[in-house]
């Protein structure tokens, strides 16, 4: 045994993997240079994934500081392209949520503030767990593709003004590479990893300005509000030292959003939302989201809510669907098996678990294990009742949407005793919580 | 972003790696299913190398109680075969160094300890970084081969009685997977690791008591006094979890054991030993080593002394090294290269850094900086001065040895200011400071 040289030696090249993650291990800080080099390297193969895997642990115990993650973003972003959106004519604003559980906010407000005149570059993900994702939503609708050439995306950024679509390989490949390997190594609860990881996705896109939603509590991958608030000031931050103007709403995850959770279904949500009805949670986020994507892109004076009453942001809506091949008028994925959740005493509806309402969403087929499954369209959960609305014993609480019966036992069981019914309403707290900018 | 479901949710599987790293990076212990498995798991390819690698970092911050490191140890014993010694017709005592600056040791002891009628299975190791290899120096020997196979192994060990040589594949293959994982992965300064990695291997091969030489000082693997006697109690723990009677010396490794350090120099001192002479700090730990032994293998009332002076220990080192091919009367291979060091001052010599002596040793070739890297048989430096001797200014203190001139310049950087001088001799501390049994 001989610990290959401890390091306190000199050794032939004068940077090492070993000597950068024992440098981290032990509390120190990473170089500017180390950082350059430990992100090009990972990229090209040069540092193995076991290498990166031990020091994005060595990252979690010993985080890293500001300057520290401002590197590593910009490192990352420099593993590949960075879109230049300047020529599309209008100032680009695009929108991230770190996730939650009936979470279909994108798919109005991208319409939404394309219709109020700004380009929203709207580079999306996939669900992994009990959280839904924005892809396996839109494509419930018939033809949708997810997938466009950079071309495409810039065509269609200056056609229509709005795209929701996969991120290309191009666009920080270091990160893509690391996501990956943080998922399977138990090394993604790090504020600076998730920072660096969001931003240097949306910074590489080319967008201008960026509002965050950052969500805290029982759906959310932050549980405590003080992690997400840390998150979105680090992310802020990040934001600015790359020139993108960035502000992050933290907003409250404990309740599902809307009535509905699954893809069709919040497909259908969002319809109602974009028609100017839908449910005042989602309607109030939507708004709240596109009043600051608005300010953040120099449209002041514009109040997005005439957008939805005047259906300039269906019309939208309907022309992005079109753009990525959908077909806005095919009538969506219903679900052939369901089973109706009852109440089992009278009272008023307190508390909707988001958690485990998510975790009977995926079981129903929703939402995937691993990712390479395929997610049922139609499956899903509706939410009969919200806080803060009366039920009568043996009345539907919920309603379990599957495409096979042999999914629906599972999910009873994640659901049982999700919503909380007492004699009198609850004090309901604001869904919007804070604002850093 | 999602977290993949957090461990909070049901997985499919009971046991996956990514819920195992995440408990033990929450400060969680393993559970005895939970260690098996990982470490079968491992083995057969099943988890990968950078969750290995990401658990291991784990290990290293959050430690592991004395339970998981004993179900650790016999998991990594059952990924592979386990020798059974008790056909050899006489007592089985291994000894293990955790590694120094001239420990040659293992090559009078092992002789000389089968001389006076135990059997020392003696499964070594090669050098990396500072600190130099058994099996090293005994190839500086023309003919000799390290690498027998079990049946080999066992026959040697009966008619013989000692045998130096590499670990088959057989012995422990997760811990030679996860003992070169470490090496890259900033994951080797870890307790519960390094006992671990030792006592599998050692119980793997089939002796039925063990003594251990751990060493503490500046040329140490531990430079802190008290992390190696907290390795030292914990391998002796682990060794009598697994039925193997096993007792550890703490010795001190400031100083350069010997007045040679390199291969074929320590080869040369280790003869004069096993003749009767040799320098007093090497007769001393190899007689305090093999009176350990002869105790620990029951032969009582023997005193090794004799067969040193008597002329048997290098009997049975001459049979030991024809067993394995090589010639015991060939000459060794001498260095073409050669610069001396001189003492700048006169007085006493007061210490000699072992890590500088070290260094200096590997960067003249003795030792490698990769693991495939070759070693050179002739290289290495000669102490020509040991600390409590006189000096006068001009004297040699050093000789270098290589068969390059190119390599002397950097060599003689890492030794300058190795001995220190002083106008009058300082206190020598006891080089056995302590026995833990």
């Amino acid at each position: 045994m001989t610990g290959g040289g401890g390091g306190r030696g000199p050794r032939g090249a004068p940077l090492t993997a070993v000597d950068l993650i024992r440098t981290k291990r032990d509390g120190g800080a990473l170089t500017d240079a180390q950082i350059d080099w430990v992100i090009d390297a990972y990229t090209r193969g040069a540092v193995a994934e076991e290498q990166m895997a031990a020091l994005a642990m060595a990252i979690v115990f010993r985080g890293m500081s500001y300057a520290e993650t401002t590197r590593w973003t910009a490192a990352m972003i420099a593993s590949g392209e960075r879109l230049d959106l300047s020529g599309i004519g209008r100032p680009t604003v695009d929108k991230h949520s770190t996730g939650g559980v009936g979470d279909k906010i994108t798919l109005p407000l991208t319409p939404l503030v394309a219709a109020c005149g700004l380009a929203v570059p709207q580079l999306s993900g996939r669900g992994l767990g009990h959280t839904g994702g924005t892809l396996d939503k839109l494509e419930a609708i018939r033809g949708f593709r997810t997938r466009l050439s950079n071309a495409e995306f810039t065509r269609q950024l200056s056609s229509v003004g709005a795209v929701i679509c996969a991120a290309g390989d191009g666009l920080a490949p270091a990160d893509r590479k690391l996501y990956a390997l943080r998922d399977v190594t138990g090394t993604v609860e790090s504020i600076p990893l998730i920072a660096s990881s969001i931003m240097s996705k949306k910074i590489a896109e080319g967008t201008s300005a960026l509002v965050l939603d950052v969500k805290f509590g029982r759906g959310a991958f932050m549980r405590q509000y003080q992690d997400a608030s840390a998150l979105a000031a680090t992310m802020v931050e990040l934001g600015r030292s790359q020139g993108v103007r960035t502000v992050a709403l933290l907003t409250d995850m404990n309740t599902p959003l809307g009535r509905a959770v699954g893809n069709a279904v919040e497909v259908e949500e969002s319809l109602e939302v974009l028609a100017g009805g839908g449910p005042a949670d989602v309607v109030e986020l939507t708004l709240a989201l596109a009043r600051e994507m608005l300010d953040a892109g120099g449209m002041t004076g514009i109040d997005p809510a005439d957008a939805l009453r005047g259906g300039q942001a269906m019309d939208a809506w309907r022309d992005l669907v079109r753009a990525q091949g959908g077909d806005p008028d095919a009538a969506l994925p219903i679900a052939v098996e369901r089973e109706v959740i009852r109440a089992e005493r009278s009272g008023v509806v307190v508390s909707i678990d988001a958690y485990q309402v998510g975790v009977a969403a995926w079981r129903l087929g929703a939402g995937r294990t691993r990712k390479e499954d395929p997610v049922s369209a139609a499956a899903g959960v509706r939410l009969l009742r919200r806080p803060g609305e009366a039920v009568v014993a043996g009345e539907a609480l919920f309603e379990l949407l599957a495409d096979d019966e042999a999914r629906i036992p599972l999910a009873k069981q994640a659901i049982e005793g999700a919503a909380r019914i007492d004699d009198a309403p609850h004090e309901i707290l604001p869904l919007v919580r804070e604002r850093i900018a």
